[in-house]
C-alpha cells in the first residue's frame, strides 16, 4: 500500500495560513489534521484530542528527550509541540496529514521528516499582509508593527521549502495546493520497484 | 517575467499518449505542441507547420550538426526530430510546450533539458495494453508481440521520469496532469531571488 504524506503549510504571520487549512480538511477526504500536544490549561470550550492533547509537563519533557515530537517550542511558560506518533500512524495507513505550522517549526520538522511536503504561504504583497494583520484589529500599533517586521524578514526562508504558494484568493490557493498534493502522488520515487513489479507480475500472454 | 514549462509527455506503445494529449491541449490555455520536424514527404491533408516542419534533408542532417535539435531519430530512410528553437522561444515567452514523444526519445530531450517535466504514461496494466493494442484492429498478430513486449520492456524506464500517470480513465489522466502543472509553477526553484526581491522592494512604510 502507498503511504501518506505529510503535508506542512507553513508563512509568515498574516499570510492566511489558517483560513487556507480549514478549507482544504473541507474539501479533502482523509486529510488528517495533526493536533498539537500543550502543557497549558484547557480553554473553555476547548477539548482534549480535538484542539489539543493536553499533556502534563513532565510527561511532555520526558517526550523531548525520548524525540517524540517533530517539533517543539516554549512559549512563555508554556510548551507546544507535534507529536510523531499520531503522524506517522497515519502516514503509515496512506492517509495525508496536514500540519500548519509557524516558520520555526516547519524548519524543525524538516530536519526530522524531509520526506514532508513543505508549502510555503505567500500574501499577495507585503500591503495586502499589513492590512491584514492591521484588520484583525486585535493588536497594539506596536504588536503589529512587530509582527510585520517579523514576516518581512521571514520571507526568505521560501528558499528552504518545497513549493510557494500566492494566498491571493482563498479558493486559488487552496485549489494549488490540492493540485500540489495530486502531483506529489505521482512523483516517481520510492515506488518503482512496486510498479515495475506489478506490471512484471502479470503474463505476457 | 517567469518562464515556462516543457511537458514531455512519454510512455510504452498503447499507454494512450495521443488521447491525452489532444484532450490536454484542449483543456488548457496557453499550451503549445511541439512540431516535430520530418524528413519525409507531407501526406495528403498534412499541412506545413501543423503536422510538422517539412524539412530537406540536407537541412535535417545540417541541423544535427549545429544542435538544433532536443532530439532525433531516424526510423526507416527519414528523419524525425524536435527542433530546439520553437520550444525555447514559447518557454522564454512564458508559455508551457507540450512534447509527445516515445521513450528513446524524451531520454535524449532529458540530456539536453533536464529542467522539462517529464511524465510516464502508464496503461492500468499489461492486459488492458494488450487490449488497446489489439483493439487498434490495423496490425498483424507478429506486429501486436513485438509491440507489446517492447511496451513490457519499456516499463522500467518509468525511474527516468519524475511523474507517473496511469491513465485508467483519461479525464482522471488529465486531471492528475493538470495538477502536475500547476504543482510545477508553484515549485520553489529559480524564482527564489525574483520572490524575496518582490516582496523586500515594498516599502515596509
Amino acid at each position: 500500500m502507498r503511504t501518506g504524506q505529510l503535508i506542512v503549510i507553513s508563512g509568515p504571520s498574516g499570510a492566511g495560513k489558517g483560513t487556507v487549512c480549514k478549507q482544504l480538511l473541507r474539501e479533502i477526504e482523509n486529510l488528517k489534521i495533526s493536533v498539537s500536544a500543550t502543557t497549558r490549561d484547557p480553554r473553555e470550550g476547548e477539548v482534549n484530542g480535538i484542539n489539543y492533547h493536553f499533556t502534563e509537563k513532565e510527561v511532555f519533557l520526558k517526550g523531548i528527550e525520548e524525540d517524540k515530537f517533530l517539533e517543539h517550542a516554549k512559549v512563555y511558560d508554556n510548551y507546544y509541540g507535534t507529536p510523531k506518533k499520531y503522524v506517522m500512524k497515519e502516514i503509515e495507513n496512506g492517509n495525508n496529514v496536514l500540519l500548519e505550522i509557524d516558520i520555526q517549526g516547519a524548519l524543525q520538522v524538516k530536519e526530522k521528516y524531509p520526506e514532508g511536503v513543505f508549502i510555503f504561504i505567500l500574501p499577495p504583497s507585503m500591503q495586502e499582509l499589513k492590512n491584514r494583520i492591521v484588520g484583525r484589529g486585535t493588536e497594539t500599533a506596536e504588536a503589529i508593527e512587530k509582527r510585520f517586521k517579523s514576516a518581512y524578514e521571514e520571507i526568505k526562508y521560501v528558499e528552504k521549502y518545497d513549493y510557494c504558494v500566492v494566498n491571493d484568493k482563498v479558493e486559488l490557493a487552496v485549489e494549488r495546493i490540492k493540485a500540489i498534493i495530486t502531483a506529489e502522488t505521482c512523483k516517481v520515487k520510492h515506488d518503482i520497484e512496486e510498479i515495475i513489479s506489478k506490471f512484471r507480475e502479470e503474463s505476457i500472454c
